[in-house]
């Protein structure tokens, strides 16, 4: 287990990536013998004001964790270090795996208020301990997901970049909001090791440093371009028309040999300079060099600057959406759902849940979805069950992971069939109508009327 | 290099993990044989509105990564691979090393808006190279650091636990936020892997689902306290008070062999039911069982529930800590100040760069700070300087690192300096005062009119 500054996650030490609660809740339920089988339910309790939906994503990795969960000797004897723990139970942790099995919307699912995301049947214990690391991993890359399927629509059709990798909250949210990003309909990302581990296109060509690292803009971008001729050059490190123009005279100089892509704006009022730009490179000639804009970018100032007729062809969007600045966590919870056969119930204030294993149903019309229906995983549903056997025994059923490109065309399919306002960035009115059905209704109010007697 | 559902982020491939631009520019950079010395500053251009300070923090794990940084054969055959780099210039990075000087502030330490938190001095390809990881690391410890500071303070010297695991951004950010908290007075964590890792104190009894899976809630409760009888037992699964009421039974049965520690509320009207619970509690004559809250906890709930007497002995608090909900990213950014022993500039609309290297002097009056001065590194200022040279020729000047309870104690040491109203969680009116030396003030100017010939 790596101690030393740059502390890891990894196969090795994920079964201590836990809340101490798991492990007391672990020892009491081995000394009690309660090992049956669990239902719980992974879901958002309420969506944020400011999102009509969210897109499931992390599963890929949930799964990942579950194949490999164990307590390696080194784990066991950290536990044992600390004395708080009986013995025989750290032995027993030994030959700990997860042998359930999972229940999952796949990643790049539309998914709403209460429907579960995921739902695990395992021995009480297994099912419990995971409950952290999935938590923590389908909450980053829903939140992730979910908030830039938003700056895409935004963006109508026009190329989105992640630019967020520096703002990102550490180096595994760095990773994986590429990934969530690019599922979401992101077109490429600036993060190098993104694009090696799971081959995202990668965009990224010079910063201000680099102009002023030169004592001359012009200078600057005559060797940068140089070294990379069909760039994108920066051009507001001094006065962005002055850069525009800089960049129309390196055109000049550089005849037939100009390759030069487009021109990056990074401060002012980028709409109102997009248009002076885009005059300027037109009167010289240069309608082939396309306007790139960054610099606090979300969904609402691409739809203003859109809607303002900017003549901009891609935007970098960086911080608001690589931390999901408006929406950077998500009442998300994992509730025990069924124990030992019988459905469980909470009742604390606010926070219900809804008992044993369930399917979520998605109605359709005319190619059109129209509302959802949470039910009893057994039931048979009036639509299309969203929630699918991804891992039986603790083995995965897919021998092969799915496709990045598989889960990002699924996604848009999946948007595609939801009504504009309900895709669009607005609070939609209505919001998307999600019932449960009548069976799963009346198995909640027979056990809390139990629980009432 | 681990490609797997689980990447990481590891000492073999962290020099990849970084924008493509910061690659493109290397490449131009060693094409042109620009490897003068370069200073760059790492600084935050204004705070959020609702922040009066920010902790710095993440310092260790920059170091770490500087000593560490090299291109791998495999990162690099990797880069070869793509076609898109010169091959003699991947070459070049087998020998890439960080040789450069560090001067930084101390973790833990209270800085302002465009107060540098560390500064790079160093060939300038080296010094580019590490913006993105320095940004990364730097701004989520000190996002969570500045904001745990403020709980910490709301909660006036009750127990604070960090529950936020689950809805933090991914594994490294919940291990980093465990020690970020920690440095800014958190008093312990549930994160198990951090208490391994870095000793932090870590707490934890019990979840909904351990009451949930017993037929009866005194049931559960007898069962706890036989495997942990100094628990905290979690009352609201049904009904709060009758939770209590169930607390009380079972030290009823238990006589001298009660020993739990406390209860927990998680949902409800925590200052209602505290008062509440505490009157039953003590008409028991349990007076030594305490209360624990937890539920959406934040630092203006916390100050609320206290200002109404809630008789709260401790805070879980999660999420919102967690992320930092209220300003979970900063406006955070490394600029080039000076290259080849000029001072450089930068006049993007809104995005001032002082030139040069930089030190910030902390003004004392009678055993209080007053006021701040960012000056030239060479001046003599009026006040004690904040940024230390920490690393050298790539090497860290300190042999070991800075324990994590002596950066705790520089924390509290130096909030205590500061004038109420800016610990305070109201926003600060005045806000600090923090001016500019008047030499670096001239040499920006200098470098203004120059830039305007």
């Amino acid at each position: 287990m790596n101690v030393g500054h740059r502390p890891l996650v990894t196969d090795e030490n994920a079964a201590l990536f836990t809340d101490l609660y798991e492990l007391t809740m672990l020892q009491a339920y081995w000394r009690e013998r309660r090992t049956h089988t669990a239902v719980f339910s992974l879901f958002v309790r309420r969506l944020p004001e400011c999102r009509n939906f969210l897109l499931a994503c992390g599963l890929d990795t949930v799964l990942d964790y579950l194949e490999k969960l164990r307590f390696t000797a080194e784990s066991r004897e950290f536990l044992r270090s600390t004395g708080s723990f009986d013995n025989a139970f750290i032995d027993w942790l030994a030959a700990f795996r997860f042998t359930g099995s999972v229940f999952a919307v796949p990643e790049g699912t539309p998914v709403f208020a209460e429907e579960p995301i995921l739902e695990i049947v395992a021995p009480l214990p297994e099912a419990q301990l995971v409950e952290t690391f999935l938590l923590n991993q389908i909450q980053l890359q829903t939140v992730l997901a979910s908030k830039a399927a938003r700056v895409v629509r935004a963006a109508a059709g026009r190329t989105v970049i992640d630019f967020g990798l520096r703002r990102m909250h550490g180096t595994d949210a760095g990773l994986k909001a590429a990934r969530a990003f690019h599922i979401a309909g992101v077109d490429a990302t600036s993060n190098v090791l993104a694009n090696r581990v799971f081959g995202i296109p990668v965009s990224g060509t010079m910063a201000h440093a680099y102009i002023q690292s030169h004592d001359d803009e012009l200078d600057a971008f005559r060797e940068f371009a140089r070294s990379w001729p069909d760039t994108v050059l920066l051009v507001d490190t001094y006065d962005t028309l002055d850069g525009v123009r800089n960049v129309v005279r390196l055109a000049a100089e550089l005849g037939n040999a100009f390759r030069v892509r487009g021109i990056r704006l990074d401060s002012g009022d980028l709409g109102d300079l997009a248009k002076q730009a885009r005059r300027i490179l037109d009167d010289a000639g240069l309608d082939g060099v396309r306007i790139f804009a960054s610099s606090g970018l979300d969904e609402e100032s691409i739809r203003a600057l859109l809607a303002d007729d900017a003549p901009i062809d891609g935007f970098g969007v960086g911080t608001r959406m690589g931390v999901s600045e408006d929406a950077p966590a998500l009442d998300i919870v994992y509730k025990l759902a069924e124990y030992g056969g019988r459905g469980r119930l909470k009742l604390s204030a606010g926070k219900r849940v809804l008992p044993g294993l369930k399917q979520v149903f998605r109605v359709e019309d005319h190619g059109r979805a129209v509302r959802d229906v949470i039910a009893r995983a057994d039931e048979r549903g009036p639509g299309r069950p969203l929630l699918h056997e991804v891992m039986k025994d603790g083995r995965r059923l897919d021998a092969a992971p799915v496709a990045l490109d598989d889960m990002r065309r699924h996604a848009a399919d999946e948007l595609a069939l939801l009504p504009d306002h309900i895709r669009d960035i607005e609070p939609a009115d209505p919001p998307w109508p999600v019932s449960i059905s009548e069976s799963l209704e009346a198995a909640w109010r027979a056990l809390a009327r139990q629980a009432g007697e």
